[in-house]
């Protein structure tokens, strides 16, 4: 291991090996990207005191040699300044804004109307301390119970294939959203695809789309680590 | 003129001088940013023979020194090649395909909900010769009268509001789109918003927005080029 006092805190389902959040997800991809290993925990929805070092109650958390660093963007930041000779996340500062925009619209625009199809899934994966929490905020933050959140995004696919729009146009030119090469935005959207992976969520791209063919090359990267990273066992994942 | 070869088509309504298009609006804050001057030359929607020369029919159209240049993207590329030692538009290659996706979300997502609430403020800046074609397709485009698109947009105002999340986020944390100073991928949103401002739309941003400070802040660059604009005489526009 190249930096043994790096150590994240991921969220886990009742599998604890299931690591599902796409917050995390965008961490493990960027750590990996930096050739790092961190010395990953699981944790729950609930367990906030286990956290509270950090002075807020959501992951990833990383510890750096001591130093706590909160917020998938901000470790991004922190890991591009503190390991600046390893490969970088951004390429150039000047891409740094706009990997900012990508990453805003991923969590405000790509991540609810995810949410609002998967919910469910997620649920289904949650270790049973977790299951009341869950339910309570989620049905506070979507208005209505989890069920029919989802059957309402269910009735309508298409929402989803239209905010991917941009994305998909994206992807009709280039590899990765980063160019050539992935980059940490790619990641910040990546993360939305595994969160959907992990918990076992139906398929909603078809096989020919741009963007099924970039999460293929995302899956592959760094060995397969997001391909092998473990899935519900309720089937195999997309 | 430092480039007196360069002659760009735009889009133009009854009034000549009113120059409204918010794809030729990017490619204008492009030339301005490059300190490029360009001879510019005002076109109808119906005068697809005068630009017959590009092999296509749409605005804007750069002539570099005879070299035809179509599509406000691909002239943002020519225009940073070509011009490579004036100030970059994109800061660093690695934030080209960034601001390639922030183009297609101003493009696919922006622009149409735009649309949907100027759609008569734009017909009625059209040369009259414009008109029926202007109705006709974008009858056909939104698959309704013009005037049932207009009300209906009006009648859910929240829809901009939750489309403009991401940059609103962005704009919050940086003066623009591309950070400390604006970059291409600013111009390619700004566009969207001088296209309203010049046919005279309503205002649809609060005066505490970011989006807004932010608007302002590109209204005023290149000594106000954007500002001192011509608008449509209905009245002054935010």
């Amino acid at each position: 291991m190249r930096s043994p006092t790096l150590v994240l805190y991921e969220l886990a389902g009742a599998n604890p090996e299931l690591r599902f959040s796409p917050h995390c997800w965008k961490t493990r991809m960027a750590l990996a990207h930096k050739g790092l290993q961190a010395k990953r925990i699981p944790w729950r929805f609930t367990e906030k005191d286990r956290i509270a070092f950090s002075g807020q109650g959501q992951v990833p958390v990383l510890v750096d040699d001591g130093e706590v660093v909160c917020d998938s963007w901000r470790i991004a930041l922190h890991l591009e300044g503190r390991f600046a000779s390893l490969p970088s996340l951004f390429g150039d500062p000047a891409a740094v804004p706009l990997a900012h925009f990508v990453n805003h619209w991923a969590d405000q625009i790509l991540l609810p109307e995810i949410a609002r199809n998967i919910l469910l899934d997620i649920f289904e994966q949650l270790d049973a301390k977790d299951r009341r929490y869950f339910r309570e905020s989620r049905e506070k933050r979507f208005g209505d119970r989890l069920e029919n959140v989802v059957a309402a995004a269910a009735a309508r696919p298409d929402t989803l294939t239209r905010i991917l729009v941009p994305l998909r146009r994206l992807l009709a030119d280039h590899a990765f959203v980063g160019g050539a090469a992935a980059s940490y935005a790619d990641y910040c959207v990546f993360g939305m695809f595994m969160w959907a992976r992990c918990v076992g969520a139906a398929e909603f791209l078809a096989a020919d789309d741009p963007v099924y063919l970039w999460r293929e090359r995302l899956l592959d990267a760094f060995g397969g680590l997001a391909r092998s990273a473990p899935v519900a066992d309720s089937g195999p994942a997309p």
